[in-house]
């Protein structure tokens, strides 16, 4: 059985579509087993399963908005995120799954799960929309704004091995975010991280990826700084978004264009949900000791029960213990 | 008048349309004078104008395809970018206009054309394109990868005069790129340069922008490090890119989206024209001393002659003067 912990009470819609994302994850995977931490009575009212959970009432929650959420998971260990992720502490559960704050989730899991020893960094790691049918990493997108190039190449190792683990995919490729494609381009930071990944024997690198090719490149890790990785994010995100009010300003502009839109509703209903940031929202925290999987804020229960199904991939595929194995092989534990 | 010379050989389409671009801004601005640098047999064909036009018969070019333009431009001093440049330097015109490669025109500016004195970085600046009928300026997109918060300040400055009297904005509003909106967001370099920024005078500061808010945010001036504009216009390139596939996709795979299509032509043909990086790819090179607008390398003739014209804008708005004059009294001339 796969043991996770879950945070009933962080998200938009928590805590009703998180017990919800309880109750369908556990139908599609009779090998899940929860506890649930967050307010014991609405669960028991709302939950349909009875099977395969644990409640532990913990009802107080970071609030989505909370400007200082670091401070508040220091402030304050009685949250439902908290717990949940003492409860991976204590090795009671596997991994964690929340729809918390990102930066709370990031804080958490460095002050209670921990790094894992030897890694010398965390880096926050989403999937870009897969758009022509292929599955994208890119990290960090914002738990680390500054790296050296050695964490890049750690990074690099752990996310390889998760997506091997996780999908199946032998010798996955990585790309280097960089102005330009040529070696020898970028800051010093990439001319470092470049000789590094080129050398590294468990690294499958591909060489230098240009921002223009973010959702086209045939790597399947792409890897960058955390401040880089939150820009490039966020630009897809405003970019979206930029389209999608163009299309919505243009197409009231003209019955025709009105016309031809009742025609393509579906594709433009299909654009906002491949395109939309919550569909790519959730992201896994590696380098902890300790599965954790942020889901975007305002997940639903479907999309709440994909970043559980993603924690479960990870659990099943013993990622962190394939990663401990390397650092200690390579002995780069030993700063 | 405003003497202006003009790279006749850069450019996907030169020298045709360059050509072109040069009697379509001779009709729209009686006040230009143009010293054309390219193959005289060429240009004696093609061009209509008779008048206000000196040619300069310079037939070599710098490949569009070229891996090093940075070495070709040392290499070579008999191209036309270079000789263009030369008139500008010897001050014989007041700047120069070219579609040639963006690294060989940023390393022939800074050779030939040289630093104002006492600017301490130059910064290439396109324009976002304007959804919301509201033109953002975007900076450093990558003449220099990394800077410091005080060239961060300077070319804010430059910036701010720039928009001032080329667009009649008066106080344009200054925003600073980072991972969130709240002060002490990002890393050391944001730090510093908002505290910088907002204690400036000229610079009318408005804070932190977020990568989505790009097209969004109410400024006028986006400020960050060549490095990080650099990912942030590419991404948004990418992501425009990809849009505009799946919809190519997504109509063609029913009948009923193909008939909306038909419909919606001219939305979408708008939407092309809106967020094509050939739109936005003309960018004007901050802090050398002399006019320099490269435009984008796939520049029709009218693309090119928006070139010429911001080029025009920027000689009668005497930015350069301005800008010299505020490195005098601030004395941040003397390093």
């Amino acid at each position: 059985m796969v043991k996770l912990a879950i945070d009933i009470m962080g998200g938009d819609h928590a805590p009703l579509e998180i017990i919800k994302g309880v109750d369908i994850a556990l139908e599609r995977f009779p090998d899940l087993e929860f506890t649930l931490y967050g307010d014991a009575g609405i669960i028991k009212e709302r939950l349909k399963a009875a099977e395969r959970v644990k409640v532990v009432h913990a009802p107080e929650k970071i609030d989505m908005g909370e400007k200082d959420p670091i401070s508040a998971v220091r402030r304050n260990r009685e949250t439902s995120l908290v717990k949940a992720f003492q409860s991976v502490r204590d090795g009671e559960t596997a991994g964690a799954v929340t729809a918390g704050p990102t930066q709370g989730v990031v804080a958490a899991a460095h002050l209670i799960v921990r790094r894992i020893k030897g890694m010398k960094r965390t880096a926050l790691c989403p999937n870009l929309p897969d758009l022509d049918g292929k599955t994208r990493l890119l990290l960090d997108v914002g738990a680390n704004l500054e790296l050296r190039s050695e964490h890049i190449l750690q990074l690099a190792q752990y996310a390889t091995i998760y997506l091997r683990e996780t999908r199946d995919i032998d010798r996955p490729l990585v790309g280097l975010m960089n102005v330009g494609t040529e070696p020898g381009k970028g800051r010093e930071l990439e001319n470092e991280a470049y000789a590094l990944l080129s050398a590294n024997p468990l690294v499958n690198f591909h060489g230098n990826v240009e921002g223009k090719e973010i959702l086209s490149t045939p790597c399947d890790i792409l890897i960058t700084d955390g401040y880089t990785g939150n820009m490039i994010m966020k630009a897809f995100e405003g970019t979206v978004r930029a389209v999608g009010g163009f299309f919505k300003t243009e197409i009231k502009k003209s019955f025709a264009s009105k016309i031809g839109y009742l025609f393509m509703k579906g594709v433009f209903n299909k654009f906002k949900k491949k395109f939309s940031a919550d569909e790519i929202g959730g992201a896994t925290l590696f380098g902890v000791d300790g599965v954790i999987v942020k889901a975007h804020g305002s997940s639903d229960g479907y999309a709440f029960s994909n970043a559980i199904a993603q924690a479960r991939r990870t659990v099943l595929g013993n990622v962190i213990e394939k990663m401990k194995k390397v650092i200690a092989e390579e002995g780069i534990g030993l700063e």
